[in-house]
């Protein structure tokens, strides 16, 4: 029997899509150039037995499972192999329980994250992690790449707040890992080793996260800066004086005019860098600590700094800071950098990503986590002009190769998926990548699991 | 060659012990009533490479390796099995770098975790994970057991502080893990796995540990309570109120008495059940907090209690809490238990133990990390009592079921080790245990890992 007609008889049947033109748009994420195919179909179930039954019936046919969420990833994770089946998650999409006392919330795979965070401070709670992608992403993509945000300089990643899940293995059983309590040792820490194994060692069907009191009231504290070395520094400085930001974020003049020529904001005429602080410390400590970061910034060259103590003007200026991604793309095709480097490194490797730029006449924008040294590196090309791809995708190799010299990783949350698995064999020793192979084969013995990402077997 | 000649020539011959009234007393570690036999050897190396060379003596002879620190685990995990190669750490016990603005430091794991936390406090940092036996357990035992400590209640365990390691491998390969830059997700998240996996997956011989900020000054909130459940109350109390303690510990009667016995403190006079509460929110806003916690005290029914402003008297009762443990040693052979439950069910879990102990005429103490609902109920017995010891064996089974009943864990920090092998496999399904061999097979292909703890291949 074929696959797509086992399927149809292992799940109900308006759960399997066949129809090319459906198919066709599960069949990538958001990953600039990255390769896919056309899977045999796009299984949509609802519940974890029936995530059970798909994978069951794939086990059975040898086909590979592509798992994927909203499809937001920018690695190309969730592309479709050839003659894959595509298990879409975005249906189960319920928030099973928020627990108050304990502070935690079960939720199912496909709760977009900016819902989760809205059904939690409803209950006076806070689920941290925030990636740019929030008011679209899934809380199962989150976890599969260990996603992380704006807030995870204070407030750590995805990792940081999982404390359990429900997975279907790659035997075809379904079970829990992990705990609900707020401690436990009990067996080595197979949850954590799911949460960013990008759907290579289980399908996740239900998470328990942990969640915070909601945070405290921020203060914004912006910075213009003429250059991105500048910036750089006012973002080592901040460290060095013992701040711990809630945020603290780099647009750079390219971000700036492509978001002014969409909203007209009027950013990009005052500076070429700006610097986004926020500080949620309670109370005069507080307000210490915001003209503390102030300082940092005036020092390293600030044209104008300020602490906003305006709602709305903090929320423009972030909100800036959302739409540089979205305000790339209307431009032309985006590659999409997420490397990572020491703190003390980032003026230095701003200033090779520059040079990079000009080396391969590529236009790069940034946007960066700058706290935490994770850049984001936008390479813009025009559509259908070949050679200006083939200078970006060398520009694209040369930024791994500065952030791997500069003590980096080539990824801080977006994951490896596809576009990144050079970049894996770059950084890890092969001695590592062979234990990744050896755990890969004990708990995916027959190679279902969104074969040939990360890394090759 | 036999294993012991082969060892003399793989490292400098001073750090081969085998002297049978040395290797005696690196047999087992400080669990009561766990078994352990005889090590052919005690081998006490210097540098990974002199671990990689004795790892690789033992892959070759099939000699078991048991990779020990201080010894002061309390779940037999660090216990010599018959023939076994014992590797001693403790004498790697070098700070190898603390970088301020980084915010980590790179240790060798014998490295002590008081050593540790003030080197770090001289460069005005914090490393937070502070278990009761911070002053001897090092920083490799404090990962291999995931350590919690008294303020993870609000920073977390020693899993959340590891960032990387480098360790032996199975194959007898020394490699890195993890990174040093503040986010990744370059590949599986293997040195996570490391951590907590009791010596069964690889030898650590460096760790990579995030830093925070030194913490802010901490009010100390003190209250009395007449029975173990009104202390209970308050606890599930202050999480309902929605406060992050800093730090919240239970002491009972029997403990406070043991501690009166050595120290003279005078505490068990005025109180059944003392609660330690910490705030450290900097400012008024942490003033408040501490009243509203002294609130939860009162009325849960506290019969004293006092927000202290005497530093001298907080250190007081926080140093009466660090005596519990050693104070019910001084009474006789002490059975600990490690079980963590729900928050909510503290006052239910404190209830049946005390039924308990009632039940099998087993004088049972209790410290708690109670906000964390980690509950350490210690089993007194008298010296070469062989009835004492089969009842006092029999109540811990049954603290063990009752915290599975209450939706708990076997073992909350301590680890599984030998003592809680029967609950891992009562707490664990069977599917997830054969994926922890599956993985144990992955890693350690040979088996020579402290073979028999935790679980049964």
């Amino acid at each position: 029997m074929p696959i797509v007609e086992q399927l149809l008889k292992s799940v109900p049947a308006d759960q399997v899509v066949v129809d090319p033109d459906i198919v066709a748009s599960y069949q990538h994420d958001e990953a600039e150039w990255a390769p896919y195919a056309t899977p045999v179909a796009v299984v949509r179930p609802r519940t974890a037995e029936q995530v059970q039954a798909i994978v069951r019936a794939c086990l059975e046919h040898g086909a590979a499972v592509v798992t994927r969420g909203a499809g937001t990833g920018l690695s190309g994770g969730a592309n479709a192999t050839e003659g894959c089946v595509v298990l879409a998650l975005d249906a189960m999409n319920s928030i099973k329980e928020i627990d108050q006392l304990e502070r935690y919330a079960v939720v199912e795979p496909g709760v977009v994250n900016d819902d989760l965070r809205a059904a939690c401070a409803e209950q006076g709670l806070w689920y941290p992690p925030d990636p740019a992608s929030s008011p679209w992403s899934t809380i199962g993509g989150n976890v599969a790449t260990n996603a992380g945000g704006l807030c995870c300089v204070k407030y750590g990643v995805t990792r940081d707040y999982v404390m359990g899940m429900q997975i279907v293995t790659g035997t075809g059983e379904l079970v829990r890992l992990g705990r609900r309590t707020a401690k436990g040792v009990a067996g080595y820490d197979l949850a954590g080793l799911m949460v960013g194994s990008e759907g290579t060692l289980g399908v996740i069907t239900e998470v328990t996260v942990k969640l915070r009191p909601l945070q405290d009231p921020q203060r914004t504290i912006a910075g213009y800066f003429d250059s991105i070395v500048d910036a750089g520094r006012a973002v080592a400085a901040v460290a060095a004086a013992g701040l711990t930001p809630s945020a603290l974020e780099l647009i750079d003049k390219q971000c700036l005019i492509a978001v002014d020529a969409w909203k007209n904001m009027g950013l990009s005429i005052e500076a070429n860098v700006v610097l986004l602080g926020r500080i949620d410390t309670p109370g005069l400590v507080g307000d210490q600590e915001a003209e503390k970061m102030l300082s940092c910034f005036d020092e390293a060259g600030a044209t104008w700094s300020a602490v906003s103590t305006d709602q709305e003007e903090a929320d423009a200026l972030f909100a800036a800071r959302r739409l540089a991604y979205p305000a790339m793309e209307r431009l032309g095709p985006v590659l999409t950098e997420d490397v990572c480097v020491p703190k003390r490194h980032v003026p230095e490797m701003l200033s090779r990503i520059e040079q990079i730029g000009i080396r391969y006449d590529t236009t790069i924008a940034n946007i960066a986590h700058a706290g935490d040294g994770n850049l984001h590196p936008l390479l813009i090309t025009s559509h259908d002009d070949e050679q200006a791809r083939t200078r970006a995708q060398a520009a694209f190799a040369d930024i791994i190769d500065a952030a791997l010299e500069l003590d980096g990783t080539v990824t801080g949350e977006h994951g490896v998926g596809l576009l990144k698995m050079h970049g894996l064999v770059q950084e890890l020793d092969p001695v590592v990548l062979d234990m990744h192979r050896s755990v890969k084969r004990s708990l995916d013995p027959h190679g279902i699991f969104n074969p040939g990402k990360v890394f090759e077997m």
